[in-house]
């Protein structure tokens, strides 16, 4: 293994080998323990320094750590110990081609950017998850990221029409195109989403736009208990397309009061935030019946407004959410999603898990989707402690799985869970898994020990 | 090989062995030429019954062609000589769960009896290929079907959230599940829909549902050529989210006409039937910009009705297409996509296309998507017009990928297409299809010669 020769086949601007500086690309937001050092950080600009780069550590069976923004919530781009980490930072173009509803991005481009570029052009690109504004394309092609208007739009797979892939080999493929409906051959590019940086590395991307919606009203209902809350959901999801249905825990409610002071109420056991952006008369009418679903299993207040700058004032509570418990002490942040009639069962599940643990699990959840967020807070510098979180962590992934769930709905499996997946997915399923693995990446250069 | 084996662990209620009786099996409506007689049909009525067959296919290494209703366009379930088709006819059960707005469905069950299944319910299973009243959710599943609302609502592959699935080995695996949002591990079940029959067979799906959508006004619009309509189509797409948007040119609305004399203007060059759902007053104002639309590039006649049963009447002309064409020769029936903005390039290349090779070669579209389907009309009984046809359908297809396009939109690639494939994809994309192909059907025994 030569440096030099990667800096020589790279371009030496574009490689970074100070471990001072290669400090910064060690973890993700997961922090999960165990990142190692690289042997060197590269930041292409081009596909072609991507296959480069691919060609140089499959040369030298060198393991590969594809990175985005670096905002993962499960470790899929920390750093392996004398790898080579490939940061996508720098490949930001966005292109938007109004003609044909679509964005040409690169990968490095973040969410927030390929939105604002395509308001400019009256269309939308949905997926929004909450970390929009610092995550990258990228990453969410590689998680098949969600957010909190997937429960009406879908998610980011939904909106890919083309990618070009490098693959292990350092070879560059190009899938789809801006054509809208293509069945020729395998689905290979919905396998690329989602699969973490182990399948290949992404370097241009084709995503789907569509006209933007009408504003959404908003609507903020307050539950005595968690489980009427998620009763309030199931019910709605049986007749309801609402926009978006977010819901925080009495705990979370609290935690948030504390770090905002927006006059919360403390008392309260659940609280949804929905949105519904049907348009004209046909909101007010859907927000009816979403108040009636909210009255009928007997939420204590509800509020409705029709003005886009308080709705989001509301939907800033939730999203204070990570802040506001990310000073409370080390965390580890769930991600476990199951068949919505299940959530009110899986609240109470945790919360049964958090008092034997003794533990603090604020939840907040995409709960239209069934997709939670359990923050497991504990004392770091307390060996015990994180003990008793990380147990509680692993229990919490189980219940989802016996209630018919998935340990992660949108995060992805990264580092942080990769013990639990075959727990999920059964010894058969992971088999065709492996068998995918090494007909693409028969070294196993790419990601190793992350996402599957 | 043994049939007497084969008769053995399926059960031999479930195989047929007649040569009369099989040849109701030996070809789907492509007739694609070359389909042999298999040496049994078995019609399994449980997954297990799929797993003996497959397992005795295994041991014997004989090909396997699973076949769902028979409909499909492109040659996937035309029988292999001395090959074992199995028939997924018998596998029919439909069970609706509105807490999860799914369905859990067996691959034999129709798209039609679906749909009934779910709106029983309340609920909406939009995937409607023209074919609907008699095409198998397997079949749907095999090919990613597509449809008319898919303009609006998507194809198969987003309705599917959970697969059985027989292996080339025998074993099931379960992928996915009632939950709405998953991550785990790599998006196996993607991957299946539209591999045709080539890396699993379906035993079991479970179908996302909708609310009913509110009823539909529709708007007819007749233009002096065929290129204007398209410019119409290019135009809305832009801004506009219509739930359908098909497509005539002069020359299919004269084959109607012909079959139905429901009074078609048959000096017009296009026609499109167009259906907005918005709901309430927004559905009025869509249609108002659609005609807008319409007249600002040309159309010489509009029509609006909310009268949904009327408007099922306009959409039937479009439905008549393809009986009204069936009695005019043999057929050719092509699938291929383009980005929209290219459509008018490509209905002129068509029109050019088919004065070069003096073939009949009327063309209907799923509009919105640029999906389009010109029907090559050609006396079956003349080898010289059979040539010329052929050779009409290989340059559309070429056409259509010079254009940016997909040589097949929604009704898969099976045998009449495979030889261009390569052409679309490429080697890379090949090797890479091939060698997941090798991964997951070592013996080649699912489907050979079709599909991939």
């Amino acid at each position: 293994m030569s440096l030099d020769e990667l800096c020589a086949t790279v371009g030496a601007a574009d490689v970074v080998i100070d471990p001072a500086r290669m400090a910064a690309y060690q973890f993700d937001w997961a922090r999960v323990p165990g990142a190692g050092m690289p042997c060197a950080v590269v930041r292409p600009r081009t596909a072609a320094q991507v296959q480069a780069a691919v060609r140089w550590a499959a040369s030298h069976g060198i393991p590969v750590v594809p990175r985005g923004a670096g905002t993962g919530l499960a470790g899929g781009a920390s750093a392996i110990e004398g790898g080579l980490t490939i940061s996508l930072e720098k490949m930001t173009a966005i292109k938007i081609d109004p003609a044909t509803r679509t964005a040409v991005v690169e990968p490095g481009a973040l969410n927030a950017a390929v939105k604002r570029a395509a308001a400019a052009e009256g269309l939308w690109y949905p997926p929004d998850p909450s970390s929009f504004e610092i995550c990258s394309i990228g990453g969410n092609i590689a998680t098949n990221a969600g957010g909190l208007c997937c429960v009406k739009y879908g998610v980011t797979t939904d909106y890919v029409l083309g990618l070009d892939v490098v693959l292990a080999d350092g070879r560059l493929i190009t899938l789809g195109g801006k054509r809208i409906k293509d069945v020729a051959g395998l689905s290979l590019m919905k396998l690329f989403v989602g699969s973490e940086g182990t399948l290949g590395i992404v370097t241009r991307v084709i995503l789907r736009l569509l006209p933007e919606p009408p504003p959404a009203s908003t609507l903020v209902a307050v539950f005595p208990t968690a489980r009427a809350a998620a009763e309030a959901v199931v019910e709605m999801g049986r007749t309801i397309r609402a926009s978006l249905v977010e819901f925080m825990d009495g705990r979370a409610i609290n935690i948030v009061e504390d770090y905002t002071a927006m006059g919360l109420d403390r008392s309260a056991g659940g609280l949804l935030v929905i949105q519904s952006d049907a348009p004209g008369a046909a909101c007010a009418q859907e927000m009816q019946r979403i108040e009636a679903v909210c009255l009928a299993v007997g939420c204590s207040e509800v509020y409705r407004t029709d003005d886009p700058q308080e709705g989001e004032a509301f939907l800033s509570a939730r999203r204070a959410f990570f802040p506001a418990s990310e000073r409370l002490g080390s965390l580890l942040i769930e991600d476990v999603g199951v068949p919505v009639p299940t959530l009110p069962d899986l609240l109470d599940g945790i919360s049964e898990i958090a008092a034997r643990h003794d533990t603090d699990i604020p939840v907040v959840a995409h709960a239209g989707d069934g997709n939670t967020h359990p923050n497991l807070i504990f004392d770091g510098a307390d060996p015990a402690a994180r003990e008793r979180a990380e147990a509680a962590f692993e229990e919490i992934m189980q219940l989802a799985i016996d209630l018919g769930g998935t340990i992660t709905g949108e995060h992805g499996v990264g580092r942080a869970k990769i013990g639990a997946l075959g727990a999920q997915l059964g010894p058969d399923v992971m088999e065709v898994t492996r068998a995918i693995k090494a007909a693409l990446d028969p070294q196993g250069i790419l990601n190793p020990g992350s996402g599957i």
